[in-house]
């Protein structure tokens, strides 16, 4: 993390709009790839440069271009002079620890959110900052890698099948959006495993590690909630306000919005789940206590004594009577016996045993 | 869970209204029965295809159609069609892992729920979701499996008894909402006895599986408030917004509106409940180990100076005067007849005894 | 508890309307009483038959109808009948385990709400329920069974002083209700005193029977929240929406509104005097258990080294110099007494001592 | 606190308006002081009776009656009906248990607040209810005893310095709230310096009676909450609603409103102080415990197995082959020794040590 | 804090407006540095007498008033006087332990907010307060002490690159305060560091210190809140109301609103992360004492018995058949060490070893 805050505050004092990309260079290059089309036409291609998507601004068909790779500020400064783009959305896109947002503007609206996956070796949620700067027939997408995930939405596109082509930009952005939220359910199934497989473990061999799982566990639930709290009300935002989105789309939008609440439900299910871990745990742990504590005072109880019988009997006056009778030594061992019984009974009648 | 959550995320980013039915398939065949009345006609009877009942639609009577079973996808698409429900509706319905909502449409309001029930084994929450969609004149509600809760209210339509039948389509869904609304006090009624067998037996017995019995209720409260907390917001939005409801019928839903409110009170104070009798089981634990604590510092006590003392004339030095003595053993035996009860009284008098 | 719920049971699928009295039946017979007065008559009588009372309703004096038990279910949908009043109100007047809460209807409003009391054996709070429905000139009051708390007004009533028989018939609501929250500051301060003696309790005789005590209280300050927190929100609605109350009888409904904040409030310290005392009671009962450990460790430590030390000289070794030593026995004396003060010495350094 | 509630409750079920004093007395007289000022003329006199006070209603001074000592029931009732006040005004006054609150009537205004004082013995918080009722051109303020707190008030206006008598009596109220919540932050400091010293001493010795000091304290600051936290509310109400201030002045109220929030703030982190002490005493407590086992583990770890050993060579078999060897005794020794150093390397290496 | 304190006491009566400076003096000499500028000039310079700044109030140019230092009280009375600023805002301004916040006059709008920073041996969180008046034209600034902070903003001035100086005396006061935010993150970062090292000393040592070590953390987390909370109401105050701010500014303080969200996100988050190692610490407390209770356990249950076997044949009886066996001591060594193994693989088996 330091290298990319200290990047962060590289820019306290600066004017706003200063462009600087902050977090982990996920990509080498970047990678512009344009979707152009409406009901009855179709093309696909990629751009060198940035340049090449600027006359997509006025065309009338819908265009959907994509940008993979933050570090390229320059280009993407050039980008936002062309559409017009507030130096603040800017600063925005390449701060990938925003906040997901959306922000309406004059000519667009801006969205940020986060993409979420599971780490390979399923130890930690992965973080990707996406956004969309959603204009009249325009689309511009913002991802820190280049990944497969819209890969879907591309395929039905390029089909004819199906009616997105026939709809605007604001439908493509929520079926973009919604792919980005249906991952949410991924991540909180993962997560719900982990937690049952947890539980089992607690309940059965409770070891002490299971404590730092619990906090791994924990400072994940943290990093998604972050993801998904703000989200919520910037989707609610999304469908009150703007006039970007037609009436049909805002229903589509509010699909969405009760998607993320359901993800948000989980999420909070899964806290109480945790703390009851948690709770199992250290009662786990008390009731060992407890056990080896009842062990222990078992044993002590029983032979201290006994023990301090066989004391009596070796101590060394030249007068002690019982030395010299002659079933002295099985009396002793029958003294023991029903001592050692009664505690038996004592034990069994407080349950300890 | 796996392989429905796995239905579920097959969806992901196919485009909406898409219909993939979400869950356990309880039903084998999918039944369609329809009844057919207004205040003085009634008629009753089962479809074999959906199409049968398609002229309902604009028939002047009102038409309850009821569909047990989900799995038909295509069946339902077609229903869709007919009546002209918006995809995502459609998808709402397929999907029984839904949150309780409803939506006002153009033309109809959507409404979906949880029934809730208690399993067999008395162990486990069973949740089975119902929706419904309302029109002008029609009703059409939809059922996981095939029940018989809604007997009762197909019985007070074949009579021509109350003013049911005199009523609209409207007052025709508050009734059925209402025993879907009843049932939860049964589940919660159910609740109250488990939490309170649980109660006195954590305070005569506390074993460790209640901490599991604990968890286990947990969980079922969490499940119930996932079906009873969204249905709140729910219904209050349905009481305020709809065009469909009749003034009359309006104090009807509020009357629903209330006896939800009355079940989450209940979970809520059940929740509390849970956490004292957790509480009371920790109590119940560290007490019975402080009691252990306690036998044992009582016996180690006593004896541990007395085997000492023992020790001491157990020694073999050549010269230990006291050995000599005629009266040494029984002086030593009354010596240590002063400690135990020195012992005992000061035992008494921390309270210990 | 059981039967009642079975009874309240009953009633799921039924129209709403169908009249079943929910509850324990705590009166034999139903008693009905008329005031009937303005500010210059009065008269006050009993009915045998509801029907009796049904001229009051267009009558100009103000007519109190105040009804001892609610088990009559037919009486009372006879009355019903004649008052117009709506099944749903008739319903929720029967239903004694309804929720506090106040319904305006077109000609009249609805109030139901919870007198507290103590049990005789101070042991548990005793709800009963009190519905009042205010008409134009008439005021219609239920109670479960017949009290004498109401006696009061009745006795300022015939007394031509004050002006309580100038102003009408909502503020005789005003006068009514004012009596059943008074009386929560009985419960609340015969609560306060309970709390007050167990706390002291705690802290000098921590003893484990204080848990069940605690949670007993816990429980009844749940069901003194269930009946003084709706009643907030309630007679909040009241002061606000009604036509039926004067605008001087708004301000003593205000201050009825300022006594249920103060009673709020009351309980909420009182919950969190209650989870202190629990603080107590495990700290007192964690304090003694340390006390316990400390004697036993005091003790073990003193004495298992001097006891090794005897053991020592009990060995049977041929060559043992120090046992033919002529101050051997004194000197081990001396060095055990040495190791004693020892111990004292770091004890008291511990402050163990 | 008995005979005062009980005071409080010989009232239930009479009329409002009973003026009947609730709360303890504090004053044996009852003391009538006036200020009578505009901007250039000031009079100040004491009065015998109440009714001399009377014709500073409709004078055009500005007039500040002040009463200390409510018990005289007769003679507020006397005064409430010269400056046609509610009777339930006067009963707030008078029940000295009363929230704060701000109210406002046609003609005037009344205000109830709390004076928090510490007591001398530094142990409790003293709480005073000073009431304001503010007119037109006429203040009248209710204090349960004599003070001085107000005298620097008194002392500006005898004084021509200063503008407040160019003000009017809504300045005047101003001030004296003003006061009034200045000496708020006296005993919020008061608490600061008394919660600083207690976190002192659990950490250097953890005395069991520091949870009943932090009980105490616990107990005062839901006193203090009680008085400022409804204050807020109240000034809030005050700043907004009234026609009596003057919108200069309401600029004043809200510098008091915010005094208010930072008491609250204060409040709310002196709660988190006293639950983080509650944890360093416990945690503490927690500590000492372990070590006091540590130190009756490692001596029992110690000498057990070694007196063990002395016990096997103190036993009486006729063959003990060791017994008889020359360096039996030594080797013992030596044995004793090793198994000693090994236990004190085990305990470094645990860290036990 | 004492003699701080007791000078915020001081004024206790005092009429509002009466100016003490509250705080710790950090500055010896007040230091005056006025910026003037508009898009083609640019002035500089430093006043001796705060009397040489006044004519700025009228100047068409921006003017940027900074004064670094609070204790000359009567300077800034003068100040205020020529500015017609409100006494109660100048006692904020001089009050260095008041809340952040933003109030709007009718002339001017006044924001006083909390520079936050990491002490040198960063143990404590510094806090100095800033405040800001904002005119048509001209900003005056106030800072406790004189610091580099604003240098970067002065830089940017100085050069005519960039379009600060296009703008007006509203987006100056954005870019200040948006310096003063940026800095939070800081400081939050700080304390994420602290934070992780603390987590990874719980788990490899957890000494006690910890503890207080977590007190103090607790502590600047709560001073930082007490400067971030209020902040956010604050500037989303000055969001919405101001006239004096322009709609292109606007934007930019919803920037810092959402940056102080953030902050305030975190903040939350390492609350947790603190109860998290709060949580963690007592395991690691628990879980050690389990270790030394299983050693104590272990070597007691083996030991104890075989002690006591050894007890018996130390016993002194005339008549005690084995002693004279021949095999007898091997035979006793055989049983104990039977005993022993046996108690081994019961721990073994019970996984305490």
């Amino acid at each position: 993390m330091n290298d990319s805050t200290s990047q962060f505050h590289k820019k306290t004092g600066m004017p706003p709009g200063t462009l600087i990309h902050v977090g982990n260079r996920k990509e080498d290059k970047t990678r512009i790839s344009v979707i152009d089309y409406n009901s009855t036409n179709f093309e696909e291609y990629t751009c060198k440069k940035i340049e090449e998507s600027f006359t997509l601004k006025d065309s009338k068909t819908v265009s959907w271009i994509n940008i993979d790779g933050l570090h390229n500020v320059d280009m993407i400064d050039r980008l936002g002079k062309n559409f017009d783009l507030h130096p603040l959305l800017l600063e925005d896109i390449l701060n990938t620890r925003h906040r997901p947002k959306t922000e309406e503007f004059d000519n667009y609206t801006f969205v940020t959110l986060k993409m979420l996956g599971v780490s390979k070796d399923r130890k930690s949620i992965i973080t990707e900052q996406v956004s969309f700067i959603l204009g009249e027939n325009w689309l511009i997408s913002f991802q820190e890698k280049q990944g497969d995930v819209f890969d879907i939405v591309r395929e039905r596109l390029r089909g004819s099948m199906g009616n997105i082509r026939k709809l605007g930009a604001d439908y493509l952005l929520y079926r973009l959006m919604d792919i980005v939220v249906d991952n949410y359910f991924f991540v909180t199934e993962h997560f719900s495993d982990v937690t049952e497989e947890l539980e089992g473990q607690v309940l059965t061999d409770p070891e002490p590690d299971i404590l730092q799982r619990i906090q791994r566990l924990k400072k994940q639930l943290i990093a998604i909630r972050k993801a998904v709290n703000p989200l919520r009300e910037a989707v609610s935002l999304l469908e009150k306000d703007t006039k970007l989105f037609k009436e049909g789309t805002k229903r589509y939008l509010r699909d969405v919005y009760e998607h993320i609440i359901q993800v948000n439900d989980t999420i909070e299910s899964q806290r109480d789940s945790l703390s009851s871990i948690m709770d199992l745990y250290h009662t786990s742990v008390s009731n060992r206590m407890n056990e080896i504590m009842k062990v222990l005072t078992i044993i002590s109880t029983i032979f201290i004594p006994l023990t301090f019988i066989a004391g009596i009997y070796g101590m060394n006056f030249e007068i002690i009577p019982e030395l010299k009778w002659k079933y002295g030594y099985l009396g002793v061992w029958g003294l023991m016996i029903v001592i050692f019984i009664a505690m038996i009974i004592y034990f069994k009648k407080k349950k300890w045993l």
